[in-house]
């Protein structure tokens, strides 16, 4: 039996989801509206901060420093409640929880993420084959067995395969092997000449990159012992990690009714649903591209919370901000080199039915070069040729590219073109910046309009 | 006697200065029109990277390794001559030289920058007294003096006396004072609760710190033996460098019938001078400010940069730029803090006549903030009021300060207002930025929008 409806339960928004989408969608709309009465329901009460995930087996102390803690909630004065939403009521607006108990909502946002996917690879069921759960008593299973480990495989290249062979080559003694389908690790965010550069930065941390071959079966009796490629080549191993990606978990959304695609839930500029009284953001909802405005599988934290705060809008009395699409800006860190990348990458471009005309500068990071820890970082930035403006970029080289791969960004969202990036007003220091008189954003720019000519 | 002019002393642009404003409007000016005969004229030989000067005492290994080389002229065919301009004839479109010469120009590009201020403080003649030329020679002569200092005082706290001071703490057995006549180091481009870090910061390298107080007297026989304070405190110094600013250089310009004013050489937006065929760039033009459209004292390399390169384009026949005013855009680094600032401050702001709304955020610059290596960053934003738009930022923090300033100096130019900056797509990642959840600049407006509602 469901507990009756008190008057208590009434609340103006009820979020579903205590990940980043679900978090800053419940802050914000209380920072805006601060007299609504807002409640969050999340099913794991030990959840993580989902991108420090690969940073909890070494980097931190330990695998607690990664966890998400309810500070900004009560701070902001949302109410919490950690319970499993099993049953929506669109009808009667009311949602139901495992723990039996009935809650109602004036708007409700859905932000119950996504799961990992588990690939039919056979085998993957055997003891000491893990996927990335974002769950912190998991990770620290996972955590003590990759101690317990003297071989790990992990399959899949993009950014979390990548991070955690990174991480996992610093344990002293722990051999780590990565396995990716496609040609070059990181192939869905960078164009072929940065994919080398990870690899070849992975290589040097002692990974053993395996490129353009499949798992093809987790071999072990009860427990993994090996991984056997598609080449013949079989890999010792005794812990294996799926980081094959994620899917939109939907269940809940297709159980009462909403519209849903291959991508996620259905949503439109404001994140509305199919029910206009039902929201729903970050990795649950489906994405689409700035670009071409079709569906496309990018799930970014950072992606998230641009959708929470554009939700949270809708449901308070502010200006109202449009969806326009996910860019798609990423940047990741392997041993000592940085790696950005915004919109498109000159391959992407291409398959979009893009004609493009591209740059590239490279220039040390500081100035002058001889400073000392400077290191060389190269800019690519690729222009449709129809309108000359930018619709993607990509940046290698130290930590500064963590915040120059936002500029460039920022100049994509902006609908820069080819030309108006030379009036660019930038700062610039010697310990900091490349030199005022190439900083690559802007050369890369040139080198491009050079091309043109020729 | 002047040499005859010779037909190949004939050139299409010919660009007096070696400074980055001169070397970007001849490089960047080839490079849009190769056929273009293109000559550089600059009278020192030995330039050095003006921004880098602060660091060839210690920092760098050697001054030279702050050299400016020639190699982007060279690569570029921009023909090089190491002459003064000593008069320019409008009418018959020439120069002469000191060393008797006549190049004959159909456009001239003034990029003769600026000098550094000698203020009138009663002994600033004697031996032992420097100030900030940039000349490699000069330079080397000063590094060669700090290494026989024990007492250096520095007068004026802006950029460069806070770096020559920062530079100058890490020399063993150096002990380094700097005096400020205004209430604050760095005050013009930060707000008191930066200039304040900035302090704190050079204190804790052992540096003294004076503010509020005049260099009332340069005292000693022929060399410095002490500064005097109008306060009446004496500070003990075997030699003084003085960092109060520069002044536009504006002789040769006045010399020839060009219009000038107390800012520098008057210009249109397309850097054109009172004579359509002469431009003029960098620090010996006028500059006006982004907001109010007045003339202001801002002096940049990367505003020289910008400046040269909107020029190129009007000599050139692509797309022509406009200059709208500089924004005015700096970083810093002291020590470990670094500092940047974009548009105007509270202070200046308020001074301007705007009427503004404020937000301010810290948080860690990375994510969790027990990554090693991680300090808490501060960001402050002001918005006019009347339109909500973005009109000033600062930020400090650690060395990721260096490019973000340069998102909220895109966000200045763009004109983004206090709502729009909810919708920006950044890129995160848990080493190398703050968390897309309390993403800093983010965060500022959204303070900024509750302090409106309050």
């Amino acid at each position: 039996m469901y507990k009756m409806v008190e008057k208590n339960n009434f609340y103006d928004v009820i979020v579903v989801g205590g990940g980043p989408a679900g978090v800053i969608s419940a802050v914000t709309l209380k920072k805006l509206s601060p007299e609504k009465k807002v409640l969050l329901i999340k099913s794991v009460g030990d959840g993580v901060i989902p991108c420090g995930i690969p940073y909890m087996f070494k980097t931190l102390k330990k695998p607690e420093d990664n966890a998400m803690g309810n500070a900004p909630l009560d701070k902001n004065n949302v109410e919490l409640k950690v319970d499993e939403v099993t049953e929506i009521n669109k009808k009667e607006k009311r949602v139901f929880t495992e723990g039996r108990e009935v809650f109602s909502y004036k708007k409700l946002v859905l932000a119950v993420g996504s799961n990992p996917i588990v690939p039919p690879i056979p085998g993957v069921d055997k003891k000491g084959v893990y996927c990335v759960k974002k769950q912190l008593s998991y990770l620290k299973k996972l955590s003590s067995d990759i101690k317990k480990s003297k071989d790990v495989v992990i399959i899949g290249g993009g950014f979390i395969g990548v991070e955690f062979a990174d991480e996992l080559s610093k344990i002293k003694g722990l051999k780590v092997s990565l396995v990716e389908l496609l040609p070059e690790v990181l192939s869905n965010s960078f164009d072929r000449e940065f994919s080398v550069q990870a690899s070849e930065c992975l290589k040097e941390s002692g990974v053993n990159v395996y490129t353009g071959v499949k798992a093809r079966e987790i071999k072990g009796e009860k427990k993994v012992s090996s991984v056997l490629l598609s080449d013949g080549v079989e890999i010792k191993a005794d812990l294996v990690i799926l980081g094959i990606g994620s899917s939109a978990n939907v269940s809940l959304a297709e159980s009462c009714g909403l519209k849903t695609n291959d991508f996620g839930i259905c949503v439109d500029k404001f994140l509305r649903t199919s029910d206009k009284d039902i929201f729903a953001v970050g990795d649950c909802c489906e994405k689409k591209s700035f670009f071409s405005k079709k569906n496309c599988g990018v799930m970014l934290a950072s992606t998230a919370t641009t959708e929470a705060r554009i939700a949270a809008r809708r449901l308070s009395n502010y200006r109202v901000l449009k969806n326009d699409g996910t860019i798609a800006c990423y940047s990741t860190k392997i041993n000592s080199l940085s790696l950005g990348s915004s919109g498109l990458t000159e391959k992407t471009a291409v398959e979009e039915g893009f004609k493009i005309i591209k740059g590239v500068a490279e220039c040390p990071d500081k100035h002058p070069g001889k400073l000392p820890g400077c290191s060389m970082m190269k800019v690519k930035l690729v222009f449709s040729e129809r309108d000359k403006k930018l619709i993607g970029g990509q940046v290698s080289g130290g930590d500064s590219v963590g915040e120059m791969i936002n500029v460039v960004s920022l100049l994509i969202q902006e609908g820069f073109s080819l030309d108006e990036i030379d009036s660019l007003q930038i700062a610039t220091h010697p310990k900091l910046t490349p030199a005022p008189t190439i900083y690559p954003i802007i050369s890369a720019a040139q080198s491009a309009l050079e091309s043109l000519r020729k």
